[in-house]
């Protein structure tokens, strides 16, 4: 009922960060491409068995460096069924190689309709008497929008099963702002809504001291961060916006908290498309990425 | 980039009411289970066999009544891959039938990642420059948290590709009111969310004097429906909570227009699960349905 597996696992790699796994088709190296084409036709099929080559790439160069993966429904929903088939292929080979999983989907709706989608990724569906986990990972993304009958269901859930998840609160994009920082009384929204995640969290803290109901705070955002840190002491941050972005380690500090903890910091597209950059060769991407992503994790580590 | 298709169904049905597929596989006649169990196996498959077994006969009995359905994703999703394959069969077979398909997803991200979402179901993917629809619906609903960037995406493939979107802005639930309740400056949140629908809308309208970006209002908060209907003349409702949730006919009128147009009322369990009320058998689920969805009609039609 809390994120302590997400804090060990942390602290076992000395990495406080979450390697994005958003896949466009483009993202992938062309001899990737062309191979899977050949075999499975030039067509969503055969684009979702270049990108599962791709993941497991990625996913044998990371794991011993990130304590997490963090896959993005939205470019697995993008392929269709093909692209789901590869997310569930993606999130069980992640599993199998130790990492935490962070399905960022975002969900929200009504109470009755919010439980059907925390059965789909962190709980269990009944059929008539027997059990079954459709699509289990450890933590998932929730957009606060309805209010607490519409993320109760999820917390239920994170107790039940020992989950996490994180709420939307102050979001990377330009526009966040338009109704995240409109003022209420003499506060922004983005701080009602970290009062109600705080809530939400209180009766979930574990032994790491960190609850199950963390935050999404873009990196983007320093000074908001700063605040939101003092309002939800005990929930962990999920922190987009590093990278592609423009955020910077500077940017994702006020993120964490004194003793180093209460963050992980995703980058996607800097890690996918690193052999992107610089010299190396298409056949390099895992070596490109592994570099990356130990080069993210020392400017993190180097501000805290 | 209208809902002018939208509006002509309900005017030749003379109805302006959609039905809700949302099937959890309790909802499903058990002689429909049992069979299903028995080819496919008590299991994932199983369930979702019985499910597309259910749709079917719903949408047989309901094709001539209603002018649109609208799934609602969650209950796909929670049963994983099978779920989502009987989803994507669900809404072709709607489709066939001249159905407009709603398909209920309160989608939401940053820009890039809104494009996503957007193509997986209003738009195309492109895959090395061939174009691909991996789930065609009409219409989908998006959740407004993250501003005017995260809703772009899905109004840009509204004008290319005549689609249309329902955002958020006062849902059906109890605790709707926890954030969009909150008044900033002289306004509630929900108002000023329904002026930034009431933005995106106007560039969009159609014959019909509807526009593609929709609003979702729950007819259980009819007093803030006059309100807003006001501040979104040119928008379409897609109103929840009839039936199920406590909204009648008197609650649902503020949602409309003089013109009788304006807005589409949904019900889900009323008439998926009409035939466990009264003396219907099992086997009458279908004609159930339809005399539920004709009484529906009637009364919603009856107060306009």
């Amino acid at each position: 009922m809390s994120v302590d597996l997400l804090v060990k696992k942390i602290k076992e790699k000395g990495n406080p960060s979450v390697a994005g796994l958003d896949p466009k088709v483009e993202y992938v190296p062309q001899y990737i491409r062309e191979r899977a084409y050949k075999e499975y036709g030039k067509n969503l099929k055969g684009a979702c068995e270049a990108i599962w080559e791709f993941n497991k790439g990625l996913i044998d160069a990371l794991y011993d460096v990130v304590p997490a993966v963090k896959p993005q429904s939205a470019f697995y929903e993008m392929y269709g069924i093909h692209g789901e088939e590869v997310l569930h292929r993606t999130i069980e080979y992640a599993h199998e190689k130790g990492l935490y999983i962070i399905l960022d989907v975002k969900r929200n709706d009504i109470g009755s309709t919010a439980e059907a989608y925390s059965k789909a990724y962190l709980g269990s569906v009944d059929i008539d008497g027997e059990s079954f986990s459709p699509c289990p990972v450890d933590c998932v993304t929730v957009n606060p929008y309805l209010g607490t009958d519409g993320v109760k269901p999820f917390v239920d859930d994170c107790k039940a099963l020992d989950k996490a998840i994180f709420a939307l609160v102050k979001t990377s994009n330009p526009s966040s702002g338009e109704l995240q920082d409109m003022m209420t009384g003499d506060k922004h929204i983005y701080e009602h809504v970290a009062e109600l995640v705080n809530g939400w969290n209180s009766d979930t803290i574990g032994e790491s001291g960190y609850g199950a109901v963390g935050a999404v705070v873009g990196a983007t955002y320093p000074e908001q961060a700063k605040v939101l840190r003092q309002i939800m002491k005990q929930s962990y941050f999920l922190v987009p916006g590093y990278g592609a972005q423009g955020g910077g380690a500077m940017g994702v500090k006020p993120c964490f908290n004194d003793d180093g903890l209460g963050a992980i910091v995703n980058s996607s597209r800097g890690i996918m498309c690193a052999y992107k950059k610089g010299d190396w060769k298409e056949e390099q991407f895992a070596e490109a990425a592994r570099a990356e992503a130990i080069r993210m994790k020392n400017d993190i580590v180097g501000v805290l």
